[in-house]
């Protein structure tokens, strides 16, 4: 597939999608949106990707929204290039655009790492929560500008943002709609760790290989949906019965096998399995997207 | 309406709700309690209202319930003033007053900054918990004392608290019933900032003035449930359902193009809606409350 | 009952469990499982008893599975030693064994302190996380190693974990199986305060000291449980009505009267109640458990 607003590529076992529009500040159009959910299926169908790194081209990673249509940009939903199909409608509405990107982010298999290399502003700032992790760059600039431009936090953002910095730092945010600097996004939970902007890059690709280089891609994927099917679950129970099942169905699997001998021998682990062939039926789907994306 | 025992005036498109009661350190009677929940209702209803500052008279914030009733104070239900009705009832069980306090905040349609200028132990501290933002004084004290009174942790904090602390700060603030200085809740995150004293409530105006300036009472006031319901929502999908029906109520409404408008055109935005006569239908209720205030 | 490999001791008030295999780095084993349930129920009895701390004997705190099985370890699930009981299936697969110790953990009527002593790795930090405070050595280091070993988080981490440190932490750790110190593990609030070695028992039996001098051994077990169920809620109205329910229940009886006359008296309070004999019925049970320990 020829993506025309974003890169794909491939590398070291780690696919970088990079928002791809530096002319606009790497503004979220219609389709960046679609091409973005390709990504991230090609990324999971590809055994060879252990994860993704997003980042912008060009000294922004996403202004938000496209508005160069004017006032009138909120009022076409953002799926209607394509004309309205019943699956893009939730009780009778146009989906959220952002929301459709960022739950399949959530879905993903393989885990995702935000390289925030300079603005995130409204969808772009959004669509980073459902990633795992967000490392900035210290030329890095936030904001849920949402109530400034008389619209509300999309993206399941309600959803994510509480749980990911707390109801009051949420709060604040969304209800001055202010841009903030990395700091404030560091001291806010919202980020991990910020960088010196050259050392962004390098230090998402090391994360990405610390993972690539140790773990079993099964028990990742398997980890992730856990983690953040656990995330949402009513209550622990729910984890235990999903635990009980994966430990069954992975305990006595190759990559236990390796992974403990490995251990047991101080030597690497060289995991047999592929998330496309050998993922077991007991990873969740967190929970059923009604949706699909 | 006269209050007698909190103060409430607007001024500057903020209101103020101060607990007065400064000769028994504002402790918390059920006239209090009416007044607290009369009080957010105006605030509500009143358009020239954009968020509502909460502090106390005199030294203390809220030393809790007034305990000169002696030993048997938490024997009688703070509802049974007025003689129980079936609506102060849950499964069988008067009210816990407190209770009725957080959720009237929590249902607030208007941002509420805590001003936490003195004590805030007991009902004190907690009442504060629904609130979006708290601020405190380095004079201020906090205190969970319930386990030191031989009562539980009341006005759903239990539901508040471990979201906003994490379960580990929650649990032992509450098993301790330590009385704790600003410091501390700084460090355990129950308050975003500490100021000196004579900077607590210009801190509170600013940041309350900062909403004022800068955005769509309706939007604020639906991002404030969308946050919280979120909170409460058992899954992103269901954010993503509340989002899409609200940008496509939203999307083509007044607020929003003035607000694209204003920002393609570097002007300060007007928006013309107003909370009383223009919040759309799909903002959540967070969720329905079955016992009113 | 005489535990083979765990101590248990109650002294001024508090048991302590020790985790004792040092010859192993107290690896997990089935007999260990056992003796922890047991050590939680035999603390639940005992009204001397008012807060558990858990720590290792030796330089470990729990190094996690026994390994000495070699690579079919985790193909041996760990209920098997007595032979699968209905009980011990959940939804048709046997019981995580993690797990079974970790919701003992959770439905504790005593506040339980993790004294981590050494290193922490696999079940061996998963089985501190529905402790209500971790504390660590300086010497500690902490591991979800579980990809790395080809199987998934487990204990119910995926519920505890996230809500604990965040989803970005967590999911951090976990798909990297990264080991790491004590000092990434306060950074990332996975422990509440370090200490050097020497004073960290100390600091546990401190903790445990305050809450059994200051407070009700009835209302600290209600407030446990509705902390932890609270954070199980799917909203702050059910927190509501517990409260209410509690309030009620205890704010009528003896401890109440005692902590409120002990206040007004500045003295001490004697709080005459206990938790095997005074429990209220409105103590929530987070939520039933449908597999019992």
């Amino acid at each position: 597939m020829a993506f025309t607003e974003i890169g794909y590529e491939v590398s070291d076992r780690v696919a970088t999608v990079t928002l791809r529009r530096p002319e606009r500040l790497n503004a979220f159009t219609l389709t960046m949106r679609a091409e973005l959910i390709e990504a991230f299926d090609l990324a999971d169908a590809d055994d060879d990707v252990r994860a993704v790194v997003v980042t912008g081209a060009g000294r922004a990673f996403c202004a938000g929204a496209d508005l160069s249509g004017g006032g009138d940009t909120f009022a076409r939903p953002a799926h209607q290039d394509g004309g309205p199909q019943e699956r893009d409608l939730v009780d009778g509405a146009p989906r959220d655009g952002g929301g459709t990107v960022a739950l399949r982010i959530a879905r993903s298999l393989k885990p995702v790492i935000g390289a925030i290399n300079g603005a995130a502003v409204g969808v772009g700032v959004t669509m980073t929560l459902p990633m795992d992790v967000r490392l900035a760059s210290d030329t890095a600039r936030f904001g849920f500008v949402f109530a400034r431009r008389g619209i509300v936090t999309e993206a399941a953002s309600s959803w994510f943002l509480p749980r990911i910095v707390g109801i009051a730092q949420a709060m604040e945010w969304a209800a001055t709609g202010r841009v903030f600097p990395a700091s404030e996004a560091l001291e806010g939970r919202l980020v991990s760790r910020v960088y010196p902007a050259d050392e962004l890059l390098p230090a998402a690709y090391a994360l990405a290989g610390e993972i690539a280089a140790n773990t079993s891609a099964v028990s990742v994927a398997a980890v992730r949906r856990l983690m953040w099917s656990g995330l949402s679950a009513a209550s622990p129970w729910e984890a235990h019965a999903a635990d009980s099942r994966l430990m069954t169905e992975l305990g006595g699997a190759p990559d236990a096998a390796e992974g403990v001998s490995a251990f047991l021998e101080k030597r690497p682990a060289r995991f047999p399995m592929t998330v496309s062939r050998d993922l077991p039926p007991g990873v969740p789907s967190w929970p059923d997207d009604p949706y699909r994306v």
